[in-house]
């Protein structure tokens, strides 16, 4: 049995990428981390983990792999992501159609909101 | 409800990407994409999915996002993964206690393979 268990982001300051991955999934910090490392998972303990892995590195855009966050009322989460520090990407190729926003989480890593309703 | 609802990895040869994929998770590509996109997920559809979104990109080392893979039996998945094209990545600094090894994909992606037994 092999699964994703976790999803690993480097980050160069952990506090701040805590308190936004954490608020932004709903997820609870594991105790006992201490400063260079953090895993997050969901009150449930299901689905995938992540991990925040404090590393000097340098975001890429656009990056080779980027998490799809999939949203039920996707208008009112690109609001409260916006509220916890995460900022739209403007994109002048998107389609007017497209189901997708691209945002960027307080260290520049770009992520996507998915419409999944 | 936002949720992880999939990884989204860039690739050069959307064929060989997802015959290493799929195999190396157990998942199943959705019918109907095209060259360009494609969807793997989970056969019960639980958990997140992999997208594969053909674009020229490079892969970053040490990359800022990665997967953690987490394995009941880690010898033997490197093993099988390794006979699906996956390569074991060395690194000197590894300490010898650790629980991960590091590989690549055929892509040179870096994910690791942990020790969850």
């Amino acid at each position: 049995m092999i699964r994703i268990g976790s999803i690993v982001i480097r980050v160069d300051d952990l506090e701040r990428q805590r308190a936004f991955w954490t608020a932004a999934l709903g997820y609870v910090a594991r105790d006992g981390d201490g400063d260079d490392f953090a895993l997050l998972h969901p009150p449930d303990r299901r689905g995938p983990n992540i991990s925040l892995d404090r590393h000097r590195s340098s975001a890429q855009a656009p990056p080779r792999i980027h998490l799809d966050l999939y949203a039920d009322d996707q208008a009112a989460e690109v609001e409260r992501l916006i509220g916890l520090g995460a900022t739209e990407v403007h994109w002048d190729r998107r389609p007017a159609d497209a189901d997708y926003v691209i945002m960027a989480d307080p260290e520049g890593n770009r992520f996507c909101v998915i419409d999944a309703g």
